[in-house]
């Protein structure tokens, strides 16, 4: 789905964005940008941004018509767009989201009237809910949900009381002078929840930076959870209360997790596998797999290493 | 308490019910049901389910009249009740729970004209009260805090902000065809905080599926704590920020639980046991204890090995 | 800042506060109490207690004007003010912040009249605000977050949906007789958000037991963090989701924290120290560190014992 890997803009020409950032222009860059888009995979009429060596592996494959690159950065074999070239990349993608993202901020009424909002939906008191959200057919929110600008909520979902849907996710630029404070990334991405998605009282989704936070069909989770921002979770998953993920981890179907479990950013968590309550995990697994611990690993090897350390002599 | 382990419904006739889940009747079932209830210990005139082996154990003391039960379930001695045999005993009593289970909707009202609130309870502004809700003497209710249908609290309480009690449980039978999603387990008990409770701000506090979750006497809970449906909290227990107990688990009196730890479901921990900050609780512990560690042992095993693991050559 | 360590109190005798609480005046105990104060360092013209052996080397810099001890306490060099002798200092100084502390209830309005808020502050629907409360320039505050009675926030903060500033820290004595329950310790103090800070959805942060818990400027949290009575944060850190620090914990500037990390109470963490993901922290470390593990070490130790669990034949 497009519009989980790139936000619209305003159509901008690549010489205003460069100027805005003080950027270099290199290659084929005649494009008006249409969007901001992200890395992996990007979009066509996109603007992305490369500010770590880690992630340069996937530019050969980016689809983004133009990327914001650092000093060093040599263009790889099969990326044909545009080079925007500056110091920061991450400053500089901070100061086009704030100049160009758009921006929505809550009017005075509880409902924003702007909302497209299915007349069969049950909205609670206390329900909170901002600019341009849709909220689907026979969907149930309980009260004092609080939906941001730009969420969209599928059909036939429950929303239990004080969850926070589409909040900004949590990303700051180091301060560009040692006297400056942390430069806010704006975010201006979306949260979307697939129909039958049932979210646990006091749960948090962010919005994503830009495309979407995404919650696949049948999805369940539990209360006090927090998903970060551009993570995607498939279809059928279930997730015990207190669990967290950081931003742009991907996991599958059928995912099972345990309470408490915390996974780190940027992972992929394969189909139908199972992850023990209060694991830690640092690290991608695959498909149908058992894992546990912290740092998690293979429920095997967590067991017999628990096993070993109660067989050792106690002096 | 009876109200702890069963919830009323209207009368139904055994036939009714089987009918409705497709279900042989077998043995003594001349009785109408009139309580959905737990297993263990049951209720009379109610109607439980058995869908796991590990269970089956508790069913010759089961005071329930009638039991749903798999293809395969003997009938052990000392339990003279009806059996309602079906293929998936999960299923049938998700079915169940749907079809006779107590509904209950928000009202367009702030404060449900049902709710019978003393009249000395302090009530903040944005406070959201359900149907049926019951609120005693001196209890201080902060804003933004939920109360769903059917909850009950004690006197002199103190509930924080952003708190919810009462919300659904999380429970959810598998798919019934490779096609089909979970489906939900509709919850109809209810969450009873006795006297003197107080809860911090943003926790959460499932109702029971049947039955109550419970908070005894004097027990504070600190903020972001879930607990889960159909937990029994006994008398004056401390539970510190970031607690989570999963469902059905029992905990005794005067009970310590440092941050940030989780306990898994179905779990006993004895009076005056004490567990240190972020451990995770796999197993039931007896009285008086100390335990730390995850999983959890004795607090002085876990110190050992962790000072063990110090003194081994680093290589 | 004196106020992190006091709260003012209309001024009373010595003898009128010991007669309240049964104590025995030692000492130089001529000067009127004016605050309640920490132990450390304590405030002239303030009443503090020394309830544990552990925190008696604080005594002799203590600049408290007088303080509550037990029944074996002695006096150390260096102290020269008063001690009000009692049984249990603790239930003493619970009796007094009940009798003497200052008290602010919600009001029906959502924003209490006696709030001093900016002119250009953003509030949105269902923002609830107590008595005392100030809000700076510029400050944006979401749906549905309430702040509790003299809270202080700072100029351009950013506050989430469902954050809940200045509700009570969590701190009970034990009951004094076997019938009874635990003894809530009111809490005076205040919550106070320096310029720049911005906080996620659903946080917590508690008001302090006399003085201030406080977030230093342009400090960062994530969603779902619990901030517990009296901790103090540096300037420019970086919290991730569902970080917990207890109660009296200092935060040095510039620090890094993980998501789910725990950090135990009355412990220092150094500037620029940055603690793993899922980390439980159980004692002090210093400035520029990486930590990691439970309990927390150096994040080398960590790792080499891990690497060594792996290394060890497989029975």
């Amino acid at each position: 789905m497009d519009r989980l890997n790139a936000t619209r803009i305003s159509p901008q020409s690549i010489s205003v964005l460069a100027a805005t950032v003080g950027a270099q222009i290199e290659g084929e860059c005649a494009i008006d940008i249409t969007y901001l888009c992200t890395l992996e995979p990007g979009h066509e009429g996109g603007l992305s941004f490369l500010a770590q060596g880690t992630y340069a592996k996937h530019l050969g494959e980016c689809q983004a018509s133009a990327v914001l690159v650092g000093p060093k950065q040599v263009r790889p074999d099969g990326y044909r767009g545009c080079f925007l070239r500056v110091e920061s990349p991450y400053y500089a993608w901070a100061q086009i989201l704030h100049q160009f993202g758009n921006h929505s901020v809550w009017g005075s009424e509880a409902i924003d009237p702007t909302a497209d909002i299915h007349p069969s939906a049950q909205l609670a008191p206390g329900v909170r809910i901002g600019a341009h959200v849709k909220i689907g057919e026979g969907t149930v929110i309980h009260p004092n949900v609080t939906l941001y600008p730009f969420t969209e909520i599928g059909a036939h979902c429950i929303l239990h009381s004080g969850t926070v849907i589409g909040s900004d996710g949590f990303g700051f630029a180091p301060p560009r002078k040692k006297s400056a404070g942390l430069e806010k990334i704006k975010h201006i991405g979306q949260a979307i929840l697939a129909d039958h998605v049932e979210i646990g009282a006091n749960s948090c989704i962010d919005r994503a930076v830009v495309g979407a936070t995404y919650i696949g069909q049948g999805t369940k989770l539990d209360n006090l959870c927090q998903i970060g921002h551009n993570v995607r979770i498939g279809e059928s998953c279930v997730l015990a209360g207190q669990v967290g993920i950081a931003g742009s981890t991907t996991i599958g179907h059928g995912v099972q997790i345990g309470g408490q479990v915390g996974i780190a950013g940027h992972l992929t968590i394969g189909d139908h596998t199972r992850i023990g309550g209060k694991s830690g995990v640092t690290r991608s697994f695959g498909s149908n797999m058992e894992i546990l611990g912290y740092p998690a690993e293979e429920a095997s090897i967590f067991r017999r290493k628990f096993a070993a350390s109660n067989m050792k002599p106690r002096s």
